[in-house]
């Protein structure tokens, strides 16, 4: 640059980040959402995500016990949003959210309460990050997959021009509460998928929490409700500690290691069209980053060996026919650079424990990979 | 709260805030915009206020021959947006801006290079922050009000639900460049409207630069090229100053000192549905504020008159027919606390350069303001 900038300043900016954990968080008897809300504005909305709406029809009728015992102003009732992905295609949902934070008159500290899996937590987080440039946001993850993992970041966003999470924005929320009694009106398909996410994070950043995933991994496959709570517990603390110590919570550089086995998993829920739930799509994409970390000769073939026994024995599934579209599937790690820009940049692993920034994919070894990951689904499938 | 989050750590987040004053921009031999490109990729989308491409109807030739020399990729034609508030009201100039980062494959260290005043460069600049969680923007101001005030700033917005700026983010621009030559082909009417910002901000931060505009006063009336630059350039400074130094960039706080003089602007903008431009609503909303400190107690009588006498030698009308409506005016109040949330807080002036915060506005003392306001603007038209 010829002559340096005439104004030339650097902004920051600090933001809280706390996650509670907690059991009947409507139950008037436990004080922490009053607390919570006891440093704003005491007017809030709810936006609830119909599967939780469905588990649990009396929330509407104990949330409105709960503001009542708690002086706590909701002046409409709770907005009910599709859940799953529907909840962030196009603008439907997100409309109907700010329509109900305007009519609500919410102020920036104001807060909306969000309650369900990631996908509503997404488009809920949206809009309270955008209207009046961002009211309060308190999420209450109830998946597996949201209390670990999605619902403890800093991101929200929808799915726009056939891409996920094409718009959105960084925006930490005002509290997290994970209210492990949610998980028990969780699906068994969808309460399984969310636990890929702990060993993605198990191995990229702590061995010892996947020595335990190992020896808990039975205990897991059967959805044993203390043994998911604890892994539920020890991800969010892994993802929450990441956000925070790794030096970039928005991302302004290129490496996303939370994103181990990501470029794969985010092709084939687009491809699937979301018939592959989020989590089961990751459990393929460990799988397939684990070999080919083997492959390209930094991953050991005894750590290789362990990862793939404890996702098997955990119970995912670690082939679906999406994988047949190799080229296809090869996009996503272009539409992975292009999210982040500048160079491509892919976590793979070291060791179990330890992730490795690389910078090229060997198109012909990922190939390979995919094919050693159907001849290991057709011999298992064989067994 | 009966027991502390299980995880609560603090995310810090830095953002550089450059501003560069230059001419010419677009000319092969500045290597400024060249330079400012060098270290992301090399594919940008420009996007360009409707007025401004009126003006200088040669911007996307010059532009397609920059890019050119400088080896940046415009993949498509500028895109033209329609020029003051209607850029921002609804959804449609969003839109076509989303289209255009989509189909032009822009990833985050792609720009988004906008073009205009500072209604075109708020939704090119929610667009810019949103997609894929934020693609670079800098921003070429083109007004006095968007080079001194507006789009040095790090908010972008849309007007939704009747109500200005109703959705938005807080993302600092990666780059402002003022071009001054721009300012040569802004209409006389709009460049005055942008002179209160500096009258704004000289007030409460800097009785220095107040007495600058009282000795140039009568230049500026007559919009003299020079010195319209200089207060430009010394307002640009005051603004990113404060931003970056008041310690609430984000404006977590309720405190709002640049908005001196705006809660009533801001609605009287609306009332008169955008008729009035925003700098001439905010000279307005000053001589109020400066009334009402001075009723209040705090500004003395000389300090009263000086104001006055710097807006009108400017060239300021300090009435407008929206006056009339005071009760309508004065709902501006309870918005103005609404958009922050919590209590009330009003910057006044303690004296010239420095304002104060106050936290009630009695009602009948600013009815007592607007008539006073009435007075002098008769006064004025008989003499």
């Amino acid at each position: 640059m010829d002559s340096p900038p005439a104004i030339d300043v650097q902004l920051r900016v600090g933001f809280r980040h706390q996650v509670h954990i907690t059991r009947r968080v409507f139950d008037r008897s436990n004080p922490l959402l009053a607390s919570l809300l006891q440093t704003g504005a005491r007017r809030c909305i709810a936006v609830i995500d119909s599967n939780v709406a469905q588990a649990l029809p009396n929330i509407p009728e104990q949330l409105a016990l709960y503001a009542d015992t708690a002086g706590i102003e909701l002046p409409l009732a709770p907005l009910v949003i599709s859940g799953g992905e529907r909840a962030k295609d196009g603008l439907h949902e997100l409309e109907r959210i700010y329509d109900a934070i305007e009519s609500a008159n919410l102020c920036r500290r104001s807060c909306v309460i969000a309650v369900g899996g990631g996908a509503v937590l997404d488009v809920a987080g949206f809009a309270a990050a955008t209207a009046h440039r961002g009211v309060r946001l308190i999420r209450l993850p109830t998946t597996t997959l949201a209390q670990g993992d999605a619902g403890v970041g800093v991101k929200n966003g929808f799915n726009a021009f056939g891409k996920k999470n094409y718009i959105g924005t960084f925006a930490p929320p005002f509290a997290v509460v994970n209210d492990l009694e949610f998980l028990l009106t969780q699906p068994t398909r969808s309460k399984r998928s969310g636990l890929s996410e702990a060993v993605k994070v198990a191995l990229i950043r702590d061995a010892a929490f996947f020595e335990w995933l190992e020896a808990h991994a039975t205990q897991l496959r059967a959805l044993d409700g203390d043994v998911v709570e604890e892994l539920v517990c020890r991800t969010a603390k892994l993802h929450v500690q990441h956000i925070a110590t790794a030096g970039d919570p928005f991302e302004f550089g290129a490496a996303r290691p939370l994103d181990f086995g990501h470029w794969s998993a985010h092709k084939l829920e687009q491809m699937s069209n979301y018939a592959l739930m989020h989590g089961e799509a990751v459990a393929i994409g460990i799988a397939l980053d684990v070999l080919f970390s083997n492959a390209a000769g930094s991953l050991a073939a005894a750590g290789l060996n362990r990862v793939m026994a404890v996702l098997e024995t955990i119970g995912f599934d670690l082939w679906s026919s999406e994988l047949d579209h190799e080229e296809e599937l090869l996009e996503g790690l272009e539409e992975f650079r292009q999210h982040l820009g500048g160079e491509l940049t892919v976590t793979m692993l070291e060791r179990i424990g330890s992730g490795i920034e690389i910078h090229q994919i060997d198109r012909a070894s990922m190939r390979s990979c995919i094919h050693e990951l159907r001849r290991r689904a057709f011999q298992r499938a064989a067994a």
